[in-house]
């Protein structure tokens, strides 16, 4: 009559992979983040204030840390949301998932990149280009994702995130030190992209 | 009548995945402090003295090594013991998992920052501190598991670890070298919370 | 009459620890990829054209990363479709699978190698050696999965990667620069494997 | 009658966690032990000589590699057979495992400095040593595992390493820079040990 319970699973494990799969590329990439922040190693006389100084020093990399902890935490919860309304594997998952994937491994150098020279215009630049490509791609795998499930998304497939990361973009020629608060626009993005979602709805 | 199969195969791949994701971030925090200790390269005329030298050096190391290892364990071990009881994905997870596990991942940085200067007051200090808010991050996930579950923890939700940190750190100022010989007293917090939490019960 | 369940059960854990490992060691070996891109420190008066400079430097060690992940992403999705045929566990895809996981554990070794050292002979025959390597453990997995599970695979079992591996390799005495566009040669091989196969099997 | 089949489910999930983050920290320490192969920086000047000589003294990093990766994957083969028989989770199985995880992270640093510091004796004797301790944390886990199933091995717990890794620590003393080879002694510890296992079970 329907299909049988062993097909089921079958399809079911070849799902079960590619999310493992990305689960753990996403998992090294937001764990390996820690490895950029450099260990102090003192002298044996060196002072209390010796040590402050010193970690005053790693700030930067570790506001580079939160923040990308944060980015690709918030990415992970959007795979997460995206890929829980498919029941069944589709090969045309693979390439879409597979190249935004490399945009999240890659993550820790533009993470390096940027706590090692907080405030210059460069490294601000490709950390906010990169952020932009990661939204591009994760707009690919929303995409790819209705496609298969035949579902489509009443919010929209992440426009709004590739928005707040061209305002960082932009932000980076005018003041590059801050130029990542363009990230706090996501939910004014947000709001124009369900509506404009809405109204191509109805 | 009941839920579908269908459903419910679907909840437990978003909690599968959100356990799944928690448990590799605990475990690539957990295997990458062993490479905060570092490799000794000795020359070629190096005597068997200078190598033993070389591994007596990598004590402070060895002992942050094998002091997180066990705290990020007991971590994890509390992590499966309160997600046991769940037996659905709830959005409300998300952050307080997502910022817990930042904690988690932190944890290689505090360990290495410890075995480089071990004895230190700093050091200390911020490893104390570190478990403390860990501590706390905990508190809010089995918090959140509670409400989410609807079940009540009878043992409390970690409140004898904060506790021991807060020992610990209230240690550092008085003998930092030894000052998480403070965890040893979670035995005696635990007691004191089960009995608080009992009489709140009653 | 037929296996109760709970033997299925046991069977389809062993096989799924087994998959899950690989897909863990494949997810590390591809992450690990971009540890390989040394971060620039720059002095803080560096200039922007400084910046840009330092990142030109970079581009073989970025073109390794994107060729290896590329790579490496294939072989999974190879391991992945060969796996799926699969319905329980045997001990004999053990030591064929692991000796396959080391080839892709070494990647980021000769990828580090051949970015570090770009348009060299040596570290280029080290790189499309490996890949020979892997498409030749990939085919002794590919064959234990049809010997396992009775299904014989109708598009052969992965020679079209070995040969353009062998291509690659013998490009790389002509002009090691370019040697691995030698994989672009993938689509020819598979027409003829494919051909060579259907042959064989009428 | 039966147990209900959701408390069946918890308990699994519950094993499950135990095995993947088992199998995370496995595979995650035999990914690490590519990073302690070096990768050489040539000069742009370098001739294919130079190339060849750097990689010849890499020779000893690159036998460390394998060898702890056939090591690792044979103890997580046995791990895997072990945990086979069981079908649910004991909380009895959770320090055992993570101490015997813990020998399992230290191994990189063990592998690293033998690559390191090949045929000296400190090293060796370390290696081999790891390999001992390895091999008693791995029987702990073999007799958990059994009296939580109740099911006796009829093959042993794994003494055989234990006997073939303290044959190792005796070479040591004996030659050191082959001293590894002791652990080919492996299946005449097993023949001796499933004999002696033999003639207590009749």
């Amino acid at each position: 009559m329907a299909k049988t319970k062993h097909e089921d699973t079958s399809g079911d494990l070849s799902l079960d992979r590619l999310v493992f799969f990305s689960d753990a590329v996403f998992a090294i990439a937001i764990t390996l983040l820690v490895l950029e922040i450099r260990v102090p190693h003192l002298a044996r006389a060196a002072s209390t204030i010796d040590y402050w100084q010193a970690l005053i020093e790693l700030i930067p990399s570790l506001f580079a840390f939160v923040l990308s902890f944060l980015v690709i935490g918030r990415f992970w919860m959007g795979h997460h949301e995206r890929y829980a309304v498919l029941d069944h594997f589709d090969a045309r998952l693979l390439w879409p998932n597979m190249l935004y994937l490399m945009a999240i491994a890659f993550m820790p150098f533009s993470t390096a990149f940027l706590g090692a020279n907080l405030g210059h215009f460069v490294p601000a630049l490709i950390y906010n280009s990169s952020m932009v490509v990661l939204g591009l791609l994760a707009m690919w795998v929303a995409r790819t994702v209705a496609v298969v499930s035949g579902k489509r998304d009443p919010n929209g497939y992440g426009l709004d995130i590739v928005l707040a990361g061209l305002t960082c973009v932009g932000l980076t020629w005018i003041f590059a030190p801050a130029s990542q608060v363009g990230m706090m626009t996501v939910p004014m993005w947000s709001a124009l992209e369900s509506r404009l979602s809405r109204r191509n709805g109805s």
